[in-house]
């Protein structure tokens, strides 16, 4: 009997954003973990175990599944977006590190997925076409000091910039101090998108000059990203294309 | 006659990391538009056309895909990886800000797909789990000092670091430069990840110690990922996993 655990990117909401990789890792699966609503977009069929939890419980997560696949069952973690960026890779490896000798020896592997930030700037045009950064806005893992001090490197860096979990109910500030900081360190109105639920039907894509933005244009399902300095936006009916061009003079 | 055109990412290479999504868009098209390599990956049919073409033509290439749509073809511009990043995505919408009234009325789309980076984080663990950034360490449309001055505020921010376009025959300088000035302004020891070919048969992924890298290790076929202060590696038998914890102090 061979475990194994495959860590997955359910990619942004629609299927046909997941990759094939992905998918024939949940068909060979016999349990399937992760955060109540990712496990809730895989299919039930007999003989698949889901394993539903609930949010913040991330390495009691990564270490039911290291123990399944210790078993020698076959395990899939969902994350949706890319497993490795702000979500489940780096919580399973954690609890390798952590854990028994025997969980560094199980095939462990890491399947690739369509993280929101690529997702969403796939739907306004280009805005990450040069450079750029990608923050977390979360302070539940790291100070607000740490974000801050990124946020103004970044536009120092004239970084394009894509947010993560900008707002939650529990801690709306942050979001608001990080508008703030931007409309003081950039200097200009360069355009903001604000992507919701990105290739789900609940989608909504609005563009926003830095100065019209407000915290309550974001919650945490949206994808916020910055442009930078010399991002552009080409009108026309409908809507209009955010790019960041490819050259950039001194 | 209702032409379109779709800006598709191919993902890394292999196929199962291609998107459902991307796949159709190729099925269902009349045109193949894109650099030499990347038409290759395509399989040919009848009734597709393929116009292959050579690097550093991005918006030749990109006006003749729009001229096609716009006389209601059902054009595909295929990058690699993701066409947002470091791709055609931006060389489109380029020619679509210069180009002709009637090129605004397109039906253009962005395909997202899997890019470099999160292939080949995913085949070295997790090394993009925290706050990270994307550079092009190319200097064709860039001066090489805004390169510097990006590497550096990057180092500061601690953000965990992938370069695209690391080293080409024609400018092998940068990449070493880039190295010196990480050894000097790192401070430490972070693990550095060449991974080349990422999901090809010549795939080759190496981890080392950034005191160890010497600019050899890549050429223009390697993602170069530089860990962020507080990236781990677990040591066993096989490759090491490298990732970046989740939580950082202040």
């Amino acid at each position: 009997m061979s475990g194994w655990l495959v860590i997955a990117g359910l990619g942004p909401g629609d299927p046909d954003l997941m990759t094939p990789e992905v998918s024939r890792a949940l068909a060979e699966a016999t349990d399937v973990v992760g955060y109540i609503p990712y496990v809730a977009r895989v299919a039930e069929r007999p003989g698949l175990r889901l394993h539903a939890s609930d949010n913040r419980v991330e390495l009691d997560r990564s270490r039911h599944a290291l123990e399944m696949a210790a078993e020698g069952r076959r395990v899939v973690v969902v994350s949706s977006g890319d497993p490795g960026v702000f979500a489940m890779a780096a919580a399973v490896f954690e609890a390798v590190e952590a854990g028994p000798a025997n969980w560094r020896v199980l095939d462990i592997r890491v399947a690739p997925g369509i993280t929101a930030m690529l997702a969403a700037a796939a739907r306004a045009g280009a805005p990450l076409g040069h450079d750029f950064c990608a923050i977390n806005l979360s302070d539940n893992l790291k100070p607000w000091a740490l974000i801050e001090k990124r946020l103004r490197l970044a536009v120092e860096a004239d970084f394009a910039m894509a947010f993560y979990n900008p707002r939650s109910k529990s801690r709306p500030e942050g979001f608001a101090k990080t508008l703030d900081i931007l409309k003081e360190a950039c200097g200009d109105n360069r355009p903001v998108i604000f992507a919701r639920a990105v290739s789900t039907p609940e989608e909504e894509i609005r563009v926003v000059p830095l100065t019209d933005t407000r915290p309550e244009m974001a919650d945490m399902r949206t994808m916020v990203i910055v442009g930078a300095s010399n991002t552009r936006i080409i009108t026309r009916d409908g809507a209009p294309i955010v790019y960041t061009p490819r050259s950039m003079e001194a």
